[in-house]
C-alpha cells in the first residue's frame, strides 16, 4: 500500500454499484466528521490532565534537584522502595537521576552505549520535561542542567513539529549550545594528511590540515541540529544525519511518552519498553517467519519521511477512529 | 527490560536519598490515579461515538448487501467516484465488497495468498462488525455470510478476551462451524503409507491409512480454534498453532481498528496500512543499522504472550498515560 496507488476500480461493475459505493462513500464522509469531533473531545481530556500532572512533576522536580526535602506522609508510597543497611548520606537531592532513568530504557541505554562523554554530561541533568501547545502541531522536550564545565546553557529543548495532515516528521529543532571555551565535546580537530599532486614531472607535496571530526554521543543524536533526510539520502545505508534524526525523534517520543510520565519507575528499573512506540519486546516471539510477516508494527506516532516524497495530492489516509489505548 | 528485571537500587546511595525516592513513588502513585481516570474519560468518549458510529455502518451494511438502495443526494458524497463507460448492471447490492476490502490490506492479502478457498468462501460475506462490551475485556468480530454450500452457521464470531492487567492475550474464541457434508475443505484426507515392522526374521508389512491434514487458508486462521501458544511451542519454529493464533488476533485487530471503521476506503484500495498497528511501511527506509535498533515497534494493542510465562509478581507496567493517536 502505497500513497501511489491506483484506486481499484475493478469491482465497480455497474452504474448501479458505483451509486451504491458512492453512498458509502458519503457515510464515510459523516464517519469522518464524528471521528474529528472524538479526537477533539479526547485532546481536550488529555490538555486537561496535563494541567493536573503539572504540579506533580514540579514537585518531583524539587525534590530530584533538592530545593524541597519530603518527609512524613510525602515519603509514605503504597509500596515504599526498601534499602538493606543504608547509612546516611548528604546528597543533595536525587543524584543521576534522570540519566539513570534514560538509560534504563534499552533504545536510549544502547544509543548512548558508545560514548565517552555521555556519562559526564547527561549526570547534571536535573529535569526533564515536555510542552505541547494547544493546536497539537509540534512539542517539545526540555533538559535542565546544573551549571557545568561544558555549556552556559541553563535548558536545552528539543522541539519536535508534527505535519498533522501527512503524520509525518516536518522539522527539529533544538537550542543552540553555547560551549565553554574548548569544550564542546561533539567534535575533535584530529590532523588529516593532504598530498597534492605536482606540477607534470615533479614531486607531490604533502601537507598536514587539522579538520574537526563529529565524535558521536547521544547528547551530540540529541541536541544537534540534523538535517531531516532527503530521499536520496535516506536510501544511502550509514548516512549519519538520517540515523542521527531518527534517534532524536525517536528519543524525544520516548521522552514524552513514557520516561517523563513514569519517570521513577524508569529510574528504579522496573518501567518496561513494553508499551512504548519502540520498546524491545520482552519473553517469546513467534517463530521467524511470522515475524517477518508482522514485522513492522508502527504505531499511532507519526513516520518519518523524507521531504522530497510528500505528495499530498495522493489518496487521503483514513483516520483511525479508535483511541488504540483501553 | 523484562517483567524479571531487578530493581536496580544502586543509585539509592542513602536514607536520605531513599526518602526521596519514596517521595517520588508517592507522586508517581498520585499520577498512576490520575491516569486511570484520564483513560476512563476517553473510554466513555469512545464508547459515546461508537453508538454514533452504528447507524451509519447498518446503513452501509443495508447497502451492500442489497437490502436497501441509495438514491438522490445518498449517492453525492463530497468527492464522488467517477467511472468512465459504464453499463447498467443487475447486481445485487456491492458484490466482493468486504473480500476486495480485506484483501487489499497487505497483510490479510498475503495471508491468504496462498489458499486455493479463501476466494469462494469470503466472496459470500455481507457484512463485517465489531462489537465491544463496556468493561473492556474483550471485543469481537463477526463476519454475517450469504447462504452458502460450505456451511450453515449465518454468522461467525471471533471472540478475542485481553488481560488488561498484564496487557496480553488471554484467549480467542470463535463460533463452531457448522460444516455441510462433505464440505470443511480446512482439511483434507490423504492416503498415507504405514510401514509395520515384522516379526523378527519376517518381512515388513505395508499398508495405507487415511489420514485428515490440514489445509492453510485465512479462513482457518480465522475461524478455527486454535491454541494459544506455550512458552515451549512459541519456541519452536514453525508451529503451526502459534503461527496461525498470531494471524487470528492480528487480523482481528486490523479489522476492528483499521478496515470496519474505513471499509469503502479499503475496497477502493486507496487506504493505506500506515495507521494501523501492522502495517507494512510505505515510502523509505532509514539505514538497515538503525531500522534493526528500533525494529520491534509495538503498538498499544496488548501483546500475544504464552500463557505460561505470566508472572504478575514482577514489576508493574507503568500506565502510559497519552492516548497516542493525536
Amino acid at each position: 500500500m502505497s500513497d501511489e496507488m491506483e484506486i481499484s476500480l475493478d469491482a465497480i461493475t455497474s452504474t448501479q454499484v458505483l451509486n451504491r459505493v458512492n453512498a458509502l462513500v458519503k457515510l464515510q464522509d459523516q464517519h469522518d466528521d464524528l471521528n474529528l469531533e472524538m479526537e477533539k473531545e479526547i485532546k481536550a481530556i488529555e490538555a486537561k490532565y496535563r494541567v493536573l500532572y503539572t504540579p506533580l512533576y514540579e514537585k518531583r522536580s524539587q525534590i530530584v534537584s533538592g530545593a524541597v526535602e519530603p518527609s512524613g506522609d510525602e515519603i509514605a508510597p503504597k509500596e515504599p522502595i526498601e534499602v538493606p543497611d543504608l547509612k546516611s548520606g548528604a546528597e543533595k537531592g536525587i543524584p543521576q537521576f534522570w540519566w539513570t532513568a534514560m538509560k534504563n530504557h534499552q533504545l536510549i541505554g544502547e544509543a548512548s552505549a558508545d560514548s565517552e562523554h555521555d556519562d559526564d554530561i547527561f549526570a547534571f541533568v536535573s529535569n526533564v520535561s515536555t510542552q505541547e501547545p494547544e493546536g497539537g502541531d509540534e512539542f517539545s522536550v526540555t533538559f535542565t542542567f546544573a551549571d557545568n564545565q561544558f555549556f552556559s546553557n541553563k535548558d536545552l529543548t528539543i522541539t519536535v513539529n508534527i505535519n498533522q495532515e501527512e503524520m509525518d516528521l516536518d522539522s527539529i529543532d533544538v537550542t543552540p549550545i553555547q560551549w565553554k571555551d574548548g569544550k564542546n565535546f561533539t567534535v575533535k580537530k584530529v590532523e588529516k594528511t593532504v598530498k597534492k599532486k605536482g606540477p607534470k614531472g615533479k614531486a607531490a607535496s604533502v601537507s598536514t590540515k587539522t579538520i574537526e571530526e563529529k565524535v558521536p554521543s547521544l547528547f551530540a543524536s540529541l541536541f544537534l541540529k540534523h538535517e531531516l533526510p532527503s530521499a536520496e539520502t535516506m536510501e544511502v545505508e550509514d548516512d549519519q544525519d538520517a540515523s542521527e534524526i531518527q534517534t532524536q525523534y525517536q528519543c524525544a517520543v520516548i521522552l514524552k511518552e513514557t520516561i517523563i510520565p513514569n519517570a521513577v519507575e524508569w529510574f528504579l528499573g522496573r518501567a518496561s519498553d513494553d508499551d512504548d512506540g519502540f520498546g524491545g519486546q520482552e519473553g517469546y516471539d513467534f517463530d521467524e517467519d511470522m515475524d517477518e510477516d508482522f514485522d513492522d508494527e508502527e504505531d499511532d506516532i507519526p513516520q518519518i519521511k523524507p521531504k522530497s516524497s510528500k505528495n499530498s495530492a495522493a489518496a487521503p489516509q483514513p483516520n483511525n477512529p479508535e483511541c488504540k489505548q483501553q
